[in-house]
C-alpha cells in the first residue's frame, strides 16, 4: 500500500496494537502515535515497539495525522468522534474496528464535518486477551475484514482503507452497514446472548453444574466473555439482535411442540438440517478458523 | 471388585466395548460375550480382544450370565428388556449405560419379573466416534457415573454394580432417576437442542455462515452430533427438556425486553451472572473435563 505518514491509533489494546504491529511489519507506516486513557498501557506499547509516541489528548494527537484508526469499544466511539471532529486535518482518512457498524456510522455523521473519508471497518479477529501486551502482528492474517462504506464514501478513501486492512493480512469484504449488523447478529451476537441465557437458565439449579461435561464447556465458552463489552455490542445492535432472538425462539418453540407431541420425525428433521448446515459450513470454512 | 464370571455386553460399541476393555484390564472378569446386530462389528471386537465370543441371540447369550450390561441406544432399551427377560438366570445382575433413566426403568418394570437386580447407570463419558474399534479402556477414568436405584433395588446388586463402574475408573454418584433426568436435561439435553435450534435460526440466512468465526464453531460443535441419537434422547426425556426450554425462553425474553428498552443495566447484570456461574463451574470442575 502507499505510505501512511502519521497513523494515530485511538485505543492501543489488542486490536489497535496488532494493527500497528502488522503495518509496521509491512513497512508502510512512518510514525505511529497512540492515544488512550491508561498511561501504563501506552508506555508498555512504546516499550514493545507498537507505537512511537503517545498523547492522552485526542484533539492534539490527530491534528497532524493522515490516517486515524479508532479501536475503542463500540460504546466509546461516539465520544471519540465528538473529540476528534474539530481537529482532524482536511485530507485525513478515518477507519475503525468496531463490532457494530450502523451505530458507528450514526456517531460519525453526528460529529464529522465530512463523512466521505470515514471508512467503517470490522476486522473479524480477536482473542480472549486484551491490552497492548496481548497485541501481535499476525492477528488479522487470513481473517475477514468487513468494510461498510455508503454512497457518501470517497473512492480514494475506500481504496486506502482497503489497502490498510489488506496490508495487515485480512481478506476485505464490502457490504452495507445494515447487512453487516444483520450478519453479525446471526453468527456472533445471537450465539453470545444465547450462551449467557443458557448458563442462566441452567444456573437456576446449581447442583446440576457438577455433572456438566466437555460439550457444555465448549458450548458455553463464549459465556465467559466480557459482560461490559457484550452489553455495549447488544445495545449498539439491538434491532437486529431482537430479530434473531425471535428466530431462535420460533425454533425452540417448534422443538417444544414436537416434544409435547412425541413427534420424532420433526425432531429428526430439525436435527438433521442443523447438523448438515453446520457440517457443510465447517467443510468450507472450518480450516481457516 | 469380586469376580464377574460371565459378562454379557449387549451393544458392543464405544461404551460397551470400553467397559469390557476396562474390566478386563482390571482383571475382574472371566469371560465376556458380546451381543449385537452387526457381525462385522462383533468379529472386530473379538479380534481386538474386547470380547471372547459373541451371539446374535440375546436370549441364548444371557442365559448363563451373572452380569449383563445393556449398552444400546436408549430407544432400543425397551426391546432389549423384552428379549432378555424370560431367559435371565435368577441371580443375574443387570446394569445399563443409557443417557436417560426414567424411560429405561419403565422398560425394565414392564418386562423383568424382578427389578431388584437391575441397577440403572449413566456413565458421563463418550467421544464423537462409535463402534467397537473406537473403544478404549481409559474412557471412564475419572469420569462420573450416575446410578439411579429405587426402593426395590437389592443392596447387594447396587454394591456389585457400584464396584463395576468403580473398576472401570468412574466416580459413582447415586440419585433418583427423576433427578438424573432433570440434571441431564439442564447440562446436556438443553444445550444440544439449543445448538441445533441456533444453527437452524442462523441457517435461514446462509450467506451469514461465511462470516462465522471460532466462537461460533465451538458454540455449535454439539450441533454436529448424531440426529438419530438426539431424537431418541429427546423423546425419552421430553418432560424435563420441555421444562428447560421454558426456562431458556424466559431468559431470552428477559434479554429481548432489555434490548427493546435499551436497558443496559439488566443486560450487564444477566451477562455478569452467567459469566460468574460459568467461570466458577470451570474453576471447580474444569480440569477434569
Amino acid at each position: 500500500m502507499s505510505n501512511i505518514e502519521h497513523l494515530v491509533v485511538i485505543g492501543t489494546g489488542l486490536i489497535g496494537g496488532s494493527v500497528a504491529l502488522a503495518l509496521r511489519r509491512a513497512g508502510c507506516v512512518e510514525r505511529i502515535t497512540g492515544v488512550g486513557r491508561s498511561a501504563a498501557n501506552l508506555e508498555e506499547a512504546v516499550r514493545l515497539g507498537i507505537i512511537d509516541d503517545f498523547d492522552h489528548d485526542i484533539k492534539k494527537a490527530v491534528a497532524d495525522a493522515d490516517m486515524v484508526l479508532i479501536a475503542v469499544p463500540v460504546a466509546a466511539c461516539d465520544s471519540v468522534f465528538q473529540s476528534l471532529a474539530s481537529s482532524l486535518s482536511a485530507g485525513a482518512i478515518v477507519t475503525d474496528a468496531g463490532s457494530t457498524k450502523q451505530s458507528v456510522m450514526i456517531s460519525a455523521a453526528k460529529y464529522l464535518k465530512d463523512v466521505s473519508r470515514f471508512v467503517p471497518a470490522h476486522p473479524i479477529a480477536g482473542t480472549e486477551h486484551s491490552g497492548s501486551a496481548a497485541a501481535f502482528a499476525e492477528l488479522f492474517e487470513d481473517r475477514m475484514c468487513i468494510l461498510t462504506p455508503n454512497e457518501k464514501t470517497e473512492a480514494k478513501a475506500l481504496a486506502k482503507v482497503t489497502a490498510l486492512w489488506q496490508a495487515v493480512g485480512s481478506h476485505v469484504e464490502v457490504m452495507s452497514a445494515r447487512e453487516h449488523d444483520d450478519v453479525l447478529a446471526s453468527v456472533s451476537h445471537l450465539p453470545h446472548l444465547a450462551a449467557f441465557a443458557i448458563v442462566n437458565a441452567v444456573g437456576k439449579n446449581d447442583a446440576a453444574f457438577r455433572f456438566a461435561a466437555g460439550g457444555f464447556r465448549d458450548f458455553t465458552r463464549i459465556a465467559s466473555s466480557s459482560p461490559e463489552m457484550w452489553r455495549d455490542i447488544a445495545l449498539c445492535n439491538s434491532l437486529a439482535i431482537v430479530d434473531k432472538i425471535d428466530a431462535l425462539q420460533a425454533e425452540l418453540k417448534a422443538l417444544r411442540d414436537a416434544l409435547n407431541d412425541s413427534d420424532g420425525d420433526v425432531l429428526l428433521e430439525k436435527f438433521k438440517a442443523a447438523k448438515q448446515a453446520r457440517d457443510s459450513w465447517l467443510d468450507e470454512y472450518g480450516e481457516k478458523l
